[in-house]
């Protein structure tokens, strides 16, 4: 279906927009990508399946966790198996449903992940320094409309 | 090296902001993403690459196009042979460069593109609905900023 642009001048800024939005994302995360690599010998997908499992301390289904991560997927299970080999990641199995298990992290993993996380924090804030606070909140809200609208 | 974090509150806002930029554009990506492919039969990957050769008419090396694409690269070597196999870009010789080659749409590309373009415009136009003109244009300048300060 195709949709009838209104104001063709606003369309043409919003694709604007949206290309903007794609290439601010792909450089900050390149750069996030290589300090990680080069400061925690860690990948970007790690990185996103352990912050997420930090932030469900009660753990995770894997079907749950595939759907918490923000970064492109990458194999998830792939990553899950090396963590747990690595003891930063422990499987726990569930009452009442044999076929299913939670995943959360180890104290080692968070441990790392503590020290990761605020570094990460400070990479973020530097390389958002141009944005002021008012703007940051504005475009916290811009972003929540584009997801709401685009969810729907 | 760590950096210095000014104001924490800043800080944990800018944070939310990167979050927030990435969970936007992973959903309006995979919005396009299925409505590319149901009704134009065409990948991400592919749309980026055709809409970046019909941005540069006189046509790209490899490298260049390489540079300029937006979505994450794919097989780009692999995306063009399929285009030129399909007739939708031609490749060309440069003078006084044997090794080297310009690739660009051929007609039949660029029609299809314009079909296919305005259609997106569209889609984006929608996806962007709750985006106010004023906003986009908002938008647009943090999204330049947060570039400048991350490719410095």
């Amino acid at each position: 279906m195709s949709h009838q642009i209104k104001d063709p001048s606003l369309a043409t800024q919003r694709v604007r927009l949206w290309l903007q939005m794609l290439k601010a994302v792909r450089s900050v995360e390149s750069n996030l990508r290589e300090r990680l690599r080069n400061e925690h010998d860690m990948t970007l997908p790690r990185f996103d399946v352990m912050a997420t499992l930090c932030a469900h301390p009660d753990g995770l289904r894997m079907t749950e966790l595939s759907e918490q991560l923000v970064v492109s997927n990458g194999n998830v299970t792939g990553i899950i198996e090396k963590l747990v080999e690595e003891g930063l990641v422990e499987r726990q199995s569930i009452q009442n449903d044999r076929r299913a298990h939670l995943v959360k992290t180890t104290e080692k993993g968070r441990k790392l992940m503590d020290h990761v996380t605020a570094e990460h924090r400070g990479w973020v804030d530097e390389l958002f320094e141009g944005v002021s606070e008012p703007d940051v909140a504005r475009a916290i809200s811009i972003m929540l409309d584009i997801r709401h609208h685009t969810s729907r």
